[in-house]
């Protein structure tokens, strides 16, 4: 993409009704559009990041056996009142409305009521089970503060999946495919090891539940992290019982700040039970299903990613969820000149590369400015310098040294 | 995708509530499910569709330089109360609700407020324009009654493009192009032949709008078209003085039910002076922008394609939106047959062709009735019978006769 014909500019000074540092260098660089407080836009530099973090997800849901669909954001009202969630003094986080003939609807912030219902269609027999579903979902929260930019939103993107199983048995073993798929997520957009799956509390059917808790200091939450074990405890669920029976000393761990970018829990048969999702065993008797849900806050993850690589000269984006994978910093002058950049341009997109194009006509240190706010992974610059010796300037947003690479070489590089 | 894998199942019976042909024949195949009137969910077969249509719209948008990005659901209502479009006397499709500190909110049903008000950061000098972006989006509508299925929802995606042009002349070309863009889309969803620009009523700037209306005895809509000059005209502006102006006669004219599955409109600058939207022109004087509005209605063109192409065994996808290209159906018995089926099923996904492939233990009427119902395009019978010739049995959806075709040379069919 030119960027001259990117409609996004970049801002030198943070706005002042963000607080948070995702938000303020988000806005920053054009990858985001605030409407209201929790609630933002995605501009073309941000929906490119968020479909790469999907196609991640998307692939490592579909490896352990997930089939793809999207619910609706509309909820009847008696559907809820099922599972006794409707209520504003159960759940409350409701935005709520009304059908022009008067009936009650909701919309939704999760989806294991619609999901479960619908499977009912679907699921009568055993033979009939496993079943994995996921979606990425816009989920509308009417939280009470969100001052964390795209961390905490009142609209936000969810990855959420929902695992229906036979027997306590196949749901453990689905449920630690999944642990296992979450880790391969946050390996791959580079949080691998600042990731940590930690013990929550459970419920009616299970002792815990699991969090992804990613380090860092714009998080909301605290945690207690043996390093060394690589694991961490939520403080809901930290008793001299728990640490025995996960074989951690209090005095290894450590208080620290995370966000949780994932979570996933074991709802046993009692939503199935609520609803009346049961199927028939291989002894021809009625049983109930069993139901897990599997959470990764997509819009989260992006803000985490941002905090995290962040420095004091603008994001620094992982190359796996980079909006480009190259920026072209085209400092030419004069016509020949920049001829020969745009034939890299071509030449480059042409061999499947995904560019950002810097043909403006500005000052190099505007262009460098913008380029180190918006983060692409890796430069190349072209200039009347490099061009003197038939070459591009080659240099990683991560580092500070360039290296001049040949023009006839650069495909290979 | 291994059908036995898949957990949605087909029925033989359209489901009572459903009055509509694609709804029946949506949910009858899996490929929809209803949440509640006018509000579908999509399963996996039906969020295929959905994403190849949004694929070729997107290339075709992306061709005119249009540029994705995604608005918000979530609107302030001080915004829309700029251009008189909040109070429910003037827009009665609002799903209205509140922030927890009382704050009025609506949730989207179109997006030019939002997006003009937005350009106010990224448009301030002639310099700047034109803008072309676009946004697949779920929009939701608080419609009176929703019978048509998927063709009229509360909760339905559309494509919808803006416009931001510095004059009439600048704007024109553009609009042009999309027309052209939209005839092409519609073309490689093959429903070319069979929709129609139609002249219908402008606004203040302009004395025609144009809408795109596709042939079905579904459609809420009649137009008056003339086949020959291959141009319809809404009611709402049909008049003699427009008959002269567009050199058609009255007597060619067919009165036709048809869907609006496109509407393109010039705003001039109206939207844009209410919401404040001006840049600075050549002579550095300030004017305002002119705006136009492109939509499609993604899951109404889904539905469409389902009503026009439908037979009365099922449904009958066009190659370029078809949930797979091919739906291997496998007859084979024994376990050496079997290991063959799976053998092809392997060998033309890994050609990068998308399979169904119905590996389940039926009868085959069962698995034809059910391959006739989902209606992918091209099928592929594996059997007993035809491995004796070390052949497959190939069968367009639409045609009636078979052929077979040697193994070896599948790949090249």
């Amino acid at each position: 993409m030119k960027q001259s014909q990117l409609f996004t500019k970049t801002r030198k000074e943070a706005p002042a009704d963000e607080q948070s540092l995702n938000a303020q260098l988000l806005v920053r660089a054009g990858f985001v559009h605030k409407e209201m407080a929790g609630v933002y836009a995605y501009l073309p530099l941000g929906i490119r990041v968020l479909e790469k973090i999907k196609k991640i997800i998307r692939e490592e849901m579909d490896a352990v056996g997930g089939k793809e669909l999207i619910m609706t954001s509309m909820q009847r009202k008696e559907l809820w009142e099922r599972t006794d969630r409707w209520d504003d003094e159960n759940v409350d986080v409701w935005f709520k409305s009304a059908l022009k003939n008067g009936a009650d609807i909701g919309f939704a912030w999760s989806h294991e009521e619609p999901i479960t219902d619908m499977m009912k269609n679907y699921i009568q027999s055993y033979k009939d089970l496993p079943v994995f579903v996921y979606q990425f979902q816009t989920k509308l929260r009417n939280e009470l503060r969100a001052k964390s930019g795209i961390m905490r939103g009142r609209e936000f993107v969810m990855k959420d999946l929902y695992s229906y199983c036979i027997d306590e048995q196949q749901h453990k073993s689905f449920y630690n495919s999944v642990i296992e798929a979450y880790l391969r997520v946050f390996e791959r957009v580079e949080l691998g090891d600042h990731t940590f799956l930690t013990f929550a509390s459970g419920g009616a059917f299970t002792q815990f539940s699991h969090e992804f808790q990613t380090i860092t200091e714009a998080g909301e939450d605290i945690v207690y992290l043996d390093r060394k074990k690589k694991l961490a405890i939520n403080s809901e669920v930290l008793t001299d019982e728990v640490l025995n029976q996960l074989n951690v000393k209090r005095e290894d761990l450590e208080e620290i700040k995370t966000s949780e970018v994932g979570n996933i829990f074991n709802f046993g048969t009692k939503k199935c039970e609520q609803l009346g999702l049961s199927f028939i065993n291989e002894e021809g008797k009625e049983q109930f299903v069993h139901l897990g849900s599997y959470g990764i806050g997509i819009t989260r993850l992006m803000g985490v990613i941002v905090e995290h690589f962040a420095d004091e000269r603008g994001m620094v984006w992982p190359v796996s969820v980079a909006p480009f994978d190259v920026h072209l910093i085209s400092l030419c002058k004069d016509e020949a000149e920049k001829k020969q950049a745009d034939e890299l341009y071509e030449k480059l997109q042409t061999n499947g590369i995904d560019i950002l194009y810097d043909d403006r006509d500005l000052r190099a240190g505007e262009k460098f400015a913008d380029s180190d706010l918006i983060g692409i992974p890796k430069r190349i610059i072209i200039s009347s310098k490099t061009l003197a010796e038939n070459s591009v300037e080659v240099k990683m947003r991560d580092e500070e040294e360039s290296v001049l690479v040949k023009i006839e070489d650069i495909l290979r590089k």
